[in-house]
């Protein structure tokens, strides 16, 4: 994994995914005690920076595999973002999702055009559902983060960072990315070492799933105790990705881990003063620059919020914290 | 008034202002029977396209004059917009609002460097006031819409339109302006008339507060019959401006009149499909573009969203449209 193949990634986005701006607010630079600019991917395709690595694996196929189809596990915002990328590229998506996932997040998958297949946690292994399909119809399973071309399409978030900072002068930064399996950090962390070197990558974990913070810590893969429940579901994962860890270990600053609370009233903050609408687990990164800055060094901090897919009811209670 | 004022305007603008992104989404598209694209400037710094106006017309001014400061009538987004623009040329500005202005419109003019001078409305004329300090001290007023440079940076958004909506090779389209005072729609209406003279526009507008629309309709400026109250107080004015007027009147389409209910479904969509805080003045062309679409031609609708400003108890309001 290279530049190379995010610059590939980036020429094949061009004019289908969104180049998203770079926001702040002086309010937000005065909770922060710094500089603080925000990458709103809420404002992506489909709600999130997943759209980014869901075209880049489906461009990436040769035409006639990609024209079988493709397929993947996710109850969340993968899946919308390959749903759209592989209706866009004209051929079927077949999404497999637990029976108990939230309506509307069928409803949203099956409405950009794929097919929702439903198994039953506990009663079946969806690889085993995944395998079968996938040998049936000859569909290429699309991972969420542990594929070279995915990394590569969240990179090109990356190179737009680096872009719009170098246009507002800024060489130095402590960018926060909200992380998960560490597609989104990996792929950021390789454009920016080749783009924007004087930039160090912190990822951002909500408190009990901070996986990657205490790999980076200890130099090994390690687990969660627990793999869902939490406020911040988006970007809940069992332990960090073999592809993805060897790059944000090589290249990544220590992790920032922020409370729930952290992460609603960062939610408030960005609906009060940037306008925009982050979902749980894409306010960390954007929490630990404004509640966490005596981790980080230097007098600017970029933060993504990694995604916008979040329903009313827990809106709300983030916008209650705006109250007290 | 003609493009060439725009582009100077643009060109002071370039690195101060934001340049917006149009966006998109299928469920939009679904509702509204057409393409949709949505032109956010609730993104644009301060909350609102009031940036634009407020950074041309201070840019503007000759040097020694502009040092003496500028002074604006607003309890809202002109206000702010102005303050920013006046803080960041290193100038004075002073606001004048009603003293029972919402405390955080009070608070976040300050926060911005601006000094609030409070008025009690029906005791005191402020208008007398404004022309005291003025004269004291120098200051230039800048008029929220009747003002050749507020119209001018206005039309920057136009200008940004255009070439948006050309990348996307969209020539012909019906573009849905919020519209007060008049001073965005028709400074958007002579970017578009010089840029993209395939699109029409349409001011949109509360219903109650439709004196553009009526105004359009019988050829002569009308006033409203009330002139605060509503839901969407951003953009409620008493009549369309003096110079505003003779341009709408020239380039525009019939108005689209929507009620509070759309206002607060719109920005729910808003939420939900582009991840956006709109304020309810700042949705009414989003609004009249999802739920007016019999009274638009064509394929392709645009629509802005003029400001994000809205308080959180308000917002609640517009999200529990979506439970219904």
């Amino acid at each position: 994994m290279d530049i190379t193949r995010i610059e590939a990634a980036a020429r094949r986005l061009q004019g289908h995914a969104r180049r998203t701006p770079l926001l702040g607010a002086p309010a937000l630079d005065e909770i922060a005690g710094r500089r603080l600019l925000v990458k709103p991917e809420c404002l992506q395709r489909t709600g999130s920076f997943k759209f980014r690595g869901g075209w880049s694996a489906v461009s990436a196929l040769p035409e006639d595999i990609r024209a079988r189809g493709v397929i993947a596990f996710s109850s969340g915002n993968h899946a919308q973002g390959v749903a759209l990328a592989a209706r866009e590229h004209g051929v079927p998506a077949v999404i497999i999702m637990p029976s108990d996932a939230p309506s509307l997040k069928i409803g949203n998958t099956r409405a950009l055009g794929a097919e929702v297949v439903l198994y039953e946690r506990g009663r079946e292994a969806r690889e085993e559902i995944g395998q079968r399909l996938s040998q049936e119809r000859g569909l290429t399973l699309i991972k969420p983060y542990d594929e070279p071309e995915v990394i590569a399409g969240q990179g090109t978030c990356g190179l737009e960072i680096a872009e719009q900072a170098a246009q507002m002068g800024i060489a130095k930064a402590e960018v926060l990315v909200c992380c998960g399996g560490g597609g989104l950090t990996a792929g950021i962390a390789l454009a920016l070492e080749a783009r924007a070197p004087g930039m160090t990558i912190h990822p951002a974990e909500p408190e009990g799933y901070d996986d990657t913070a205490r790999s980076l810590a200890c130099g090994e893969r390690q687990r969660n105790a627990s793999e869902s429940g939490g406020l911040c579901d988006a970007i809940l994962t069992p332990t960090p990705g073999e592809l993805t860890f060897p790059i944000t270990s090589r290249l990544c600053g220590p992790g920032v881990v922020v409370s729930d609370d952290d992460v609603l009233r960062a939610m408030a903050l960005a609906f009060r003063h940037l306008k925009v609408v982050a979902e749980p687990g894409g306010a960390v990164a954007l929490a630990g620059a404004l509640f966490h800055g005596d981790e980080l060094d230097g007098d600017t901090v970029i933060a993504t919020i990694s995604g916008g897919n979040v329903d009313e009811a827990v809106f709300m209670r983030a916008l209650a914290t705006l109250a007290s």
